[in-house]
């Protein structure tokens, strides 16, 4: 009984006070998430203390982030996200060469280690889309062609981003192993596509099948084990589990509508889905950041992290001309949970000192709590858009 | 990654064994729900060994039992439940009542020890609601008269099982405190009533304030909390978590069409619950029974069990009917996580051996798994139901 009520009292401050800060920021004309972000870091160690992340804070936190992604890519179909494909292509590698090069660059004239500037580097490449799919989706968005760049983009770049943390911990570890670093990235992209050409198809051809079981919402329990399953194959093949939940979305997109799929996934994540965001911001420890010296790099990195990102994606997707350009930059600007990874494993394998660590996950709240607003003052106004959208041609 | 993977490994195979053996059972004309319970038997650390009860698939059971005792409440008007009040109350006082006497009885006459032999009895006294509501829901029976006792019987059988427990702790530590005892009967008798009688009207009043609220879906946002909420109040009170889900249900309910609360909850609930099912099969294990002497203890414990309750609840209902009343007394037997709570409780205290906790833990699975079937069997066919019930007057 103890237990019981310790955890459900952690789980309704965090609802509650996640939804309370939402609807303050919403007030504000402010995008929610970034209320349901501050509320986890006041919450968090560094100021109220009350809630410490724990196997299950964690764990529904990535769920909710699952299911975040999975609704995503209900509302993105498939011949959609590849018309366009070579668009997000550039994008995706332009804004991780140039955040890169920046951060290498940045650290290197800063005197640092060579292994903890490309670390530094490698931090600054991942988009996290959950940010910015979460504002797009609030703001009534993901059918534009610019929300499209940016989920094709962020799928690409955290292939990409798996390859470089690979190539990194390679080097930190002394030796790169060419050949599993290429079946690595093989697989992802390989992956990848199979689900984006094939998935669709390969579960329409299972209608027939879908309507003779008994149990009740078949088609929605069914595409639970799909996008749990494929969130499983992602990580095992070296990617975020979100890639994959993202990806079953996209499988189902086309009969989602059919099978009231996103009606069905839609309140699982928006009940579960704030874990994700209050948790990001519980990890955040502020008090790391008054070690000294560190104030000027961390306004540096996050500086070079935005700019080297809205430059790199903005290049990408000049062509569909620069209001659209910039709002793809802004929107792929946050690094959110990535960044913290590729801290993290810096970390533990002692590449990185304690304070690039701080600088690195200052750099990730920054970015991550940045772009909401921008990105949101950015937007076209929504009657304009909502007839002119889905016939725009690319 | 790893942590992630192994974490992600253990919701899939939970989720999909569970809804698998749910579609095996609903082929064989059984209810699917003790598909699940098999699914989590099978996967649990007797058999094959791949699940063990972790801190996140535990508050996942306990989010997803909430949610579908929130889920059933959303369905459950207050006045409805008025209207069955004094033959519910009849049903909990005997189902309660007969129970442990013939547990005690029974536990007494093969010279067990005082202590002991009153453990035994409690065990058997409360019944988890969780399973049959489940029953009655999937098969569309929620809204009949004989679900209203059964869910309003169950409510007041959590508050009797806690008073229950809460005198057999005090005894098996030697002293038993009137005072505290009062206070918390009168704690969870008044806070059960104050949200049937009132809940509902409150939640009303607030209607003008939520229409006011900027954040999308705030009605469900709110309805969220609310169960949160009263779920944690219930725990603080003394009683189940679930308990105070299906109360904020209630409350709900009369604005549950216009706020689209269920709409919202069900899916939520339907990704949930079963890992509350599948976990109550995991954290069953087999090995136990195998102790000697047990058999003969553990086959008249479940017989009284089973029995006690349908005759107790069933005398209680008797004014409705035989078949009714012997449909109620089914719906009462399942014990499943009370008698565990109760068999734990008595195992940490040091007041029952082993052996007798193992006939316990036996009791609650066995009555568990027996109900539904049983519970499938006598129900009057739907379409007849369908036309008579809603007219049906107590």
């Amino acid at each position: 009984m103890e237990h019981s009520g310790q955890v459900l009292l952690e789980l309704f401050v965090m609802f509650a006070a996640g939804k309370l800060l939402a609807e303050v920021f919403e007030r504000l004309r402010q995008p929610g998430v970034a209320g349901e972000l501050l509320a986890g870091v006041l919450l968090g160690p560094s100021l109220l203390a009350i809630i410490n992340p724990s196997d299950l804070t964690r764990g529904l936190a990535e769920i909710g982030a699952i299911f975040l992604l999975f609704t995503v890519g209900l509302e993105t179909k498939p011949r959609d996200l590849l018309a366009v494909g070579w668009t997000a292509v550039l994008v995706a590698i332009l804004g991780v060469m140039l955040p890169f090069l920046a951060g290498f660059a940045y650290m290197r004239a800063a005197s640092n280690s060579m292994v903890e500037s490309i670390f530094v580097g490698a931090a600054m490449v991942a988009t996290s889309v959950g940010i910015t799919a979460r504002v797009l989706a609030d703001a009534g968005f993901l059918s534009t062609r610019m929300a499209r760049v940016i989920l094709g983009a962020a799928v690409l770049d955290d292939i990409l981003g798996m390859i470089v943390l690979t190539v990194v911990s390679s080097i930190s570890t002394g030796k790169i192993n060419y050949v599993s670093l290429g079946v690595v990235t093989v697989e992802a992209i390989g992956f990848s596509l199979l689900v984006i050409f094939f998935g669709s198809g390969l579960v329409g051809r299972m209608r027939p099948a879908v309507a003779r079981l008994r149990a009740q919402n078949s088609a929605f329990i069914l595409s639970v084990i799909l996008c749990l399953g494929l969130s499983l194959a992602s990580v095992y093949i070296g990617m975020a589990a979100i890639i994959g939940a993202f990806l079953a979305g996209l499988a189902l997109a086309d009969h989602s509508e059919q099978w009231r799929l996103h009606l069905n996934a839609h309140p699982v994540s928006e009940f579960l889905s704030p874990f994700f965001f209050v948790l990001l911001g519980v990890q955040v420890n502020l008090r790391t950041f008054l070690q000294p010296g560190l104030a000027v790099m961390l306004v540096v990195v996050c500086l070079l992290a935005i700019v080297s990102k809205v430059i790199g994606c903005g290049l990408g997707s000049l062509r569909l001309g620069w209001k659209d350009a910039l709002r793809i930059g802004v929107g792929m600007v946050p690094r959110g949970e990535v960044g913290l990874i590729v801290a993290a494993v810096g970390l533990q394998l002692h590449t990185i000192s304690e304070g690039v660590y701080t600088v690195v996950i200052g750099m990730s709240l920054a970015t991550t709590l940045v772009a909401p607003p921008l990105l949101k003052i950015l937007m076209p106004k929504k009657n304009l858009l909502d007839g002119t959208a889905p016939h725009e041609a690319v």
